[in-house]
Parts: C-alpha cells; sequence; structure tokens
C-alpha cells in the first residue's frame, strides 16, 4: 500500500479533478503491474496496473490507495475493470467519499465475490486525498501557503527588492511544491511587484499549474511574464465585478479566463474566491503570497498548510511584512498552526504546519 | 576533553570575569579528579581537580580545557599547582589569550619537564570561551539575541500582548540559555510592558545573572519587579548622559548600579554599551529584545549569535515586529547570519544562527 501511496503521488497537481490514485498489482508476493491516475485524469490508475499485469491479474491482489471507482464517467468503472480482470482481492486505502462512488465500488467488488479489505494506510491517504475529499465536502480546494521569510518576518526591503531572500535550495523546493499543486495563486501585489512566471521549473517536461491571479481589477502589467505566457500556461484571473469591461476584454484576448468573484471589505472575498476555484474543478491550490493575500486568507482560516522558508538575513521594521493586516485583537484570536515538520534547504529552514485541532 | 570541556561549561554565566575552564586529571585510564572553575571565579579548575587526585595527580595526565594561568593574580598560578603535584602531561584545547597568560602558562610547564600537547578540541574549546576572548581582544562580551516570534515575526498584538507567544518548553530552554550568561539584557521598552524579572528559574539555587535595562533616561517604573529586587539580584542600569539627578538618586537607593553610556541618534550608542558592559567583566551578553534593542544591536554587527524560538501562531502587520527599524535600504546591505542549529521545543521551533563569515 505504501508503494501504491508513492506512484498515486506521482499524479499530483495533474489529473485534477480527479484524484491521484496509485494501483498496486501483487501475485504470489510479485509486484506485476503499476498504475496512476495519468494527466489529466485519464486513464485512471487501476486499468494502467492491470494492463501491464495482463493474464497475471487473474488470482491476483489489487492495492489501490482509494476506493475504485464504480460509475461510468469518462471512462468504464475501474470496479468493472477488477471484475473481468479476475482480480481475487481488493485492498483499499480509504473508501471514496464522493456521492457518485461512496461504497458503492467496495459493494460491487464484494458482489462479484472479491474480498474487500479497506483502511490500510488510512492515515497517509486521507492527507494524500486530502484536496480531492475537501472539494466534494466543502466545496473548495486544499489551500497551501508559502512563505520566504527573513528571521525578521519580511519578504522584501522597504523600497521593495525581494531577490531573493532565500537560497537556490529553498527555491528548487518550492518548485516541488509547485508540481505537486493544480494551480500556484498570487495576489495582484506580488504579480506586479515580481513579475513571476509562477511555472515549475528543473523537473522536467510536464502538466504545468493553472496560473491564479487575485485582482480585484484586473490592474495587472499586460507587458508582464504571465500577461504573454498565458496561452502556453493557463492564466485565471479572479476578480471582482467593478471591472472595467475593456480590461477584460483585453486579457480574455491575452489567453486568460477570468472569474468574478464577490468582493468584502474592498478585497475578493477569500471563501468565495476558493469555492470558485472550486468549482473549476482545482483541488490543490499553492498561495505563493503576497502579504495581503496570506492575511486574507489565514484570517479567514483557509490555510490547510504552511510551508515557511526562514533565511538567516534580516531586514528591520521598515521591510515589507510577509502577512499584511489582519486585525487581530488578542493572541488568544490568532490563527493557531501544529508544526508538522521542519528540515534545513541549503541555508534555509523549511517548516511545514498544518491548521491547529481545535484546543 | 571533551569531558573537561563539558565541565567548564558548568560555570558557564557563574565565573565572569574569568573563563569557564573544566579540568581532569586521568591516571592509567582511569578519571581521578575533576574540576571547574567556581561561581564567582575562584577556586580555578585545575586546584579542585588536583586536590580531588591528591597523590594520584603524581605521574597523571591533566585535561585543561584552556591554557592553565601562569600569574599570580589573586589566586597562585595553575602552572605551579600542576608542577607541585608532579603531574606528568598537561592537554590543553587552546592557548589562552589573556596577555598576562597568552604562551607562558605551557612555557612554564615545559620548564619544569611536563609534556605539554594543545590544539585537542580547539574548535569546541574557541566556542566555549569566546566571549572570555571576545572581551580580551575587543573589550566587549559575546551577544546571545533572543527572539520569541509567530510565524510572521511578531512579538506582540497590536495593543501590547506579549504572554504567550511561546510554549512552556520554548521558556525553559530560555531559562537554560539565561544560566548560561553573565547577564541578560533588555531594552526599556521591553521592561515597561512586560515587568520581567529576568532571573534563572527552575535551575535550583544559583548564581543569578546580572539584570542590565538599556534605558536612555531611566524612565522605568519604579514599582517594577526590577526596581523591588534590585538589591537581591543586580540590576545595572545603561543610560544616556541626560539623566535626571534625582531619578538616578532613586536608583542607586534601590540598589541599582548606573551606567554612563553615550547616546548615538537618540539612542543609547550600541557599541560603547557593549565596551561598558566588557570594562564591567561580562563576558556573555543574553539580550531579550525588545525590537528597538534587537534592531540597534543587529544593525552594528554586534550579535555573535541569535535563538529564535518561533511559535506556531499569526498576528499579522499591525503586532509589534520582533525587529525594529534598521534602515536598510538593499537585500545585500542586510545583515546575514549563518544556521547553527534548528530543534523542536514543545510546539515552537527553535533555530539558532551566527554571524555570517564575510561573503
Amino acid at each position: 500500500m505504501a508503494h501504491a501511496l508513492a506512484l498515486g503521488r506521482r499524479g499530483m497537481g495533474q489529473c485534477w479533478p480527479n484524484p491521484a490514485v496509485g494501483c498496486v498489482i501483487v501475485k504470489a508476493g510479485r509486484v506485476v503491474g503499476r498504475g496512476w491516475t495519468a494527466p489529466g485524469g485519464r486513464p485512471h490508475a487501476e486499468p494502467q496496473a492491470l494492463a501491464q499485469a495482463g493474464e497475471a491479474a487473474r488470482g491476483a491482489t489489487a492495492y489501490v490507495s482509494l476506493e475504485p471507482c464504480s460509475h461510468h464517467g469518462q471512462t468504464p468503472p475501474c470496479t468493472q475493470a477488477l471484475i473481468t480482470a479476475g482480480v481475487a482481492r481488493v485492498v483499499a486505502a480509504v473508501p471514496d467519499t464522493d456521492p457518485r462512488v461512496s461504497g458503492k465500488g467496495f459493494a460491487a467488488l464484494r458482489a462479484a465475490g472479491i474480498a474487500v479489505t479497506t483502511g490500510v494506510l488510512a492515515e497517509e491517504a486521507l492527507r494524500d486525498h486530502a484536496g480531492f475529499f475537501l472539494r466534494v465536502a466543502q466545496g473548495r480546494p486544499w489551500v497551501t501557503l508559502k512563505l520566504a521569510l527573513t528571521l525578521d518576518g519580511r519578504i522584501a526591503t522597504a523600497s521593495g527588492e525581494s531577490r531573493w531572500i532565500t537560497g537556490p535550495s529553498a527555491r528548487r523546493a518550492v518548485h516541488a511544491l509547485r508540481a505537486c499543486h493544480d494551480a500556484v495563486m498570487v495576489g495582484a501585489g506580488t504579480a506586479r511587484a515580481d513579475d513571476p512566471q509562477l511555472t515549475v521549473r528543473g523537473f522536467g517536461e510536464r502538466r504545468q499549474p493553472v496560473r491564479v491571479v487575485v485582482s480585484r481589477r484586473i490592474d495587472l502589467p499586460l507587458m508582464s511574464q504571465l500577461a504573454q505566457t498565458a496561452r502556453a500556461v493557463p492564466v485565471w484571473l479572479c476578480h471582482g465585478p467593478d471591472t472595467r469591461a475593456g480590461l477584460a476584454q483585453t486579457w480574455t484576448g491575452l489567453g486568460a479566463r477570468l472569474i468574478s468573484c464577490p468582493v468584502d471589505a474592498g478585497r475578493v472575498d477569500p471563501v468565495a474566491l476558493l469555492q470558485a476555484l472550486g468549482r473549476e474543478g482545482l483541488t490543490r491550490v499553492f498561495c505563493e503570497g503576497g502579504g495581503q493575500l496570506a492575511a486574507s486568507l489565514l484570517s479567514a482560516d483557509l490555510v490547510d498548510e504552511l510551508h515557511v522558508f526562514t533565511a538567516g538575513l534580516v531586514l528591520g521594521a521598515e521591510g515589507h511584512p510577509g502577512v499584511g493586516a489582519m486585525g487581530i485583537p488578542t493572541l488568544a484570536a490568532a490563527p493557531r498552526l501544529q508544526l508538522v515538520d521542519v528540515v534545513t534547504e541549503g541555508s534555509d529552514i523549511h517548516h511545514v504546519w498544518r491548521r491547529g485541532e481545535a484546543a
């Protein structure tokens, strides 16, 4: 199952709105087939692993990181493929919470006389599929927030210089994080100040994450890298209702997709923003700031995982803060996160935090 | 030698202006005597270890974490004690840089026919004695700066609430750090806002570090814990030249010691401040903020080691910054530190940085 989970992770960020599933077929102690959800979401993991196993699948055990689907979507159901191949046993990590599957997959397998075990490495699988499950349950994608900070929590000098605070090793780790998310998201300020590409670089040819920019008025430079490459790699602009029509048309002409969101207190409402991204099929969004968007997501308790890269330099109070104004009156009211992991990346620290349990 | 160094560390913060030295006497593979600089600086490590060894010291090897002293101070020289005891060999970690010793200790031992080896675990010893050496070389103590920060670099809410950002485990680590320094230092703002005791608690009966408050005008509450306990544990007030005479007298009456320092740009000059503390005999100073004093020391490149405790909460840009204004124009001009260590302390991270090598 650990192998199936690892295979499934290969599809992360590549197969939304589908879950990134891994499948391993084992016959008499030998692996005879392996598969994972293909880029774009099809084919699923199971038919690929079964095809690799061929005749060896008969009487074998299939390990899958998620309950196999039982409904006819754009592909025939995986349960049918497992039954047809003559698999004797299916071991699944967790049931699928998608109401079209949810238990029906297991029931179909059992009805065909296949032994079914579930709950194996369930905790790991729940984490891997968290974005998919969150979208099913709450309609929004999993949100990972990244902050690359100085020791005193700054992201740029007073004049806006921010390249580079962290070192090459940390920047490579950021590209790896981008790669396992469906979309990379920044606020308008960061898009203007940094003119970023927001693509995954250094990991070979691959399906790029969608680039999401949150900009109430879409007042972004038309000569920016994002604007100029919007046809090559998707750019989605999440804007407020009061955008100038001509501007929207220009951006659409450049190849960007416009997503209108309600505005709250002068900013794109973060809850509505994520609901809109969920509707578009995103299951995992990687937010890279800036300070305002980070503050907005943290204030609304919408950050599921926080990756902080801390560099060994100090900028002082005039530097741009990594997290903008949040209006927190007391320590008790501040969002609390639990430490998950801390590692060094070159000369920087990479620490990972998750939303705290209710205190 | 590792044992001698570990013994020496027991004296850290207890024996200033003397170095915290450890000594182990070994005869035929067995430890026959151990000693470390006593609280207050006397007796030294060697005579204590020799006394423990007694007759067994004859023909033995003495491991010492620093070159034994050769001058008559308030105690007879340790070299004489080693010679009298009939030690056959002395292994020292590093030479003493104090001009009254500096090589003369080794020379005296060799002249008496004792074999001398030096440079064993020298790097560790240089680190342990860094404060002592720094005071000899530059006249100032080693400075350790502590910052207890939120994930976004804040030390208090906008309204000043700061208890507690870090957890009990991190706070205990802070007391352990206080314990191995000669003095604990804060700025006037922190003294006013937090009314701290600045004592070492939870480590049994021990010599307390001096409590240093940097306050240009000594405008501190007379009912504060520091004021009320100044007779029990030393309080030194480092102030500017323009203090009201009555106020100075009141504080002296309370038992505090007043140290006048020049003022630069409206603040006590950090270079002069540390020189003054060095003249008073301090070798290791532990600064616990606030933001202004931290910024002042960092700007003047006077922070030798930085201990950051990062807690899993976020306060946003209105919170008080852990490091105040520094006037840094570019990233290249920002102080850079090298990561030394990172560990978890309960739910917090404790990361340690040292002044970077010249790039």
